[in-house]
């Protein structure tokens, strides 16, 4: 499984010219890497191939029954011209979790930082260098049985593909509005929600298109038994600056363990905050919100790497965060976050990998 | 939207010889019926065309984040010649309920009802004649939109596979071995459970594959929030005969209304049978169980009609229902659904639609 063959793109596609208008997932660049799974054989045929589309039977099981798991990270061009990448190693090490949840077969991590190092390599022309922008990339399994019967799979594609990608905030950063979802579950502890995989975004769909409806940008999810602790915003974990403490909710097996959050924490904790993983209900929100305790929230996740709220809706209460401005806790993660993967700021604690 | 244009296969697939081997879902026929739906186009270019690949962008909708929706029911050939289908208004009806959930855009029932007929007509010779066989229908709608940001799609996909299959009992109808699921949740209230989705049955891989390894055919689930009431099988929703009520879950938001259930309920109800939706715990079925009055257990599904159910493990407790063999409820039920089904009983209730 150590050799990676490659066959490169006769014709290179156009690259956008306007990478202020490069949005999320709409460009996708000129080669993929996709290698096979088939039970007896293992995860075999490595390789690097022109981007195109896949020839999938009506029947394959990933159309139907879900069995797919994915990853989302970035690589971003340094102003001298290096190449980085954020903690690839922890994502393949998720997407080793999100497979055995899925029962799907187990991958070499070290091998798939490799591979993901040899696409960018081939890629890098790819990888948008106005203020913010990036290439975004995209790691997933798919279940391709071409049967019906609601099983395990036997054989699967792993693919990566590469997508340049805008700056989250357009106008620089910026707060989001969110509300408290209260008629919808996004999942529950015992099901899926610590895996990355297609049914909790599938679950969050419609949570999402009425949020939108009603103007608001994402919603925070609640727990789905108690409906009162809160768990993520879907596309993003959420932090609270609650007095001189930041609180996030502790993983409890219905949440993503976020990568950005995981980061968050390690850096709030060498700054010598205090900093509680723990669980916390709305109402907790609330009542500290009411005592002028309830000093920032934010998200945090590889998209938007922080995101401050500024406006929290919960039932009739409507919460304006910091008066709706970006609090201090939020810039100075997102500036030391955001530093380090453009490589501004030394790095510390070892997170990049550069790509040579 | 009323025109389905046809395009016939000019090579045919040679038909599988012994129908004692088709299984479930394995072989598919010689077309397919496809339409697409575009945003501000809405659903059109409603075909029939030979069966064959799908070309997917890898970026699809579907393949990331499970936006995708499905139906299962069957047609039969009866011993005198005549094709029947089994309630596919019903199903078609389910599916734009799963459509709701989904933030899929709503299509015309009765014209998915027509169109099924034209395909059936055309791939009439692959309805299996042997005992127990039939033609399994899938109808599924994938959202293929080629970009990763996580919204309802805006383009879509609505097919119809076809798969002839065996019998569910190579030796007749017999009892099934299920365990009731301790660490896994299928669905939970405010979740997707009620929806025909790919979320659901990704859920249910991990406790299926268990069971498996366990020897145990399938596992019953509890709800999320308690884990006490019984919701149902994943594949089948469950019936229990205690005393002489007929006992199954009511419809609460995470188990699936299964056109099958809706059938057992009816038909008992005309035979004068007491029948109850209701909330029902695993402890007050142990404790039937107990005094003795837990009667017969089964399931009901497209699949298997009806599924006795002959050994149930709780825990460390086994609950060997009707001494391990079929009761008289679960086998007349089965007599009478089938019989209709296969058109050897008059359909008093008007359920099937024959193919002319």
């Amino acid at each position: 499984m150590s050799k990676i063959t490659v066959n490169l793109a006769t014709n290179l596609k156009e690259k956008p010219k306007d990478q202020s208008k490069l949005g999320f997932g709409q460009y996708f660049t000129d080669h993929m890497f996709i290698m096979n799974y088939d039970e007896g054989q293992g995860w075999h045929d490595a390789r690097i191939v022109p981007y195109g589309p896949l020839p999938l039977d009506p029947s394959a099981m990933c159309l139907h029954y879900g069995q797919e798991v994915f990853e989302g990270l970035k690589a971003y061009k340094t102003q001298d011209g290096r190449i980085l990448m954020f903690r690839p190693d922890q994502n393949f090490k998720r997407l080793s979790m999100s497979n055995e949840r899925m029962v799907i077969p187990a991958f070499d991590e070290e091998f798939m930082v490799e591979a993901l190092i040899e696409l960018v390599k081939i890629e890098k022309d790819w990888i948008p260098t106005a203020e913010g922008t990036s290439l975004y990339i995209r790691p997933f399994i798919i279940a391709v049985d071409p049967m019906l019967g609601v099983h395990p799979a036997h054989h699967y594609l792993f693919m990566i593909i590469l997508s340049p990608v805008g700056s989250y905030y357009a106008g620089g950063l910026a707060p989001v509005n969110i509300y408290v979802e209260s008629n919808y579950v996004r999942a529950v502890k015992g099901g899926l929600g610590f895996a990355k995989t297609a049914a909790n975004y599938a679950a969050s769909l419609k949570g999402q298109a009425e949020a939108e409806l009603h103007k608001y940008s994402q919603v925070l999810w609640l727990d789905g038994i108690e409906r009162k602790y809160i768990e993520e915003v879907g596309a993003m974990n959420i932090f609270f600056v609650i007095g001189d403490e930041l609180v996030t909710p502790a993983l409890n097996g219905s949440i993503l363990p976020g990568i950005t959050r995981m980061s968050v924490i390690e850096i709030a904790k060498q700054w010598g905050m205090k900093v509680s993983e723990r669980r916390i209900s709305i109402d907790e929100i609330s009542a500290a919100y009411d005592k002028g305790e309830l000093k920032e929230v934010f998200g945090s996740g590889t998209a938007a790497v922080i995101s401050p709220v500024g406006h929290l809706k919960y039932n009739d209460k409507i919460m304006i965060i910091n008066n709706g401005k970006i609090g201090a806790v939020s810039q100075k993660l997102y500036d030391n976050l955001t530093g380090i993967q453009w490589g501004k700021l030394p790095d510390t604690f070892g997170w990049t990998v550069e790509v040579k």
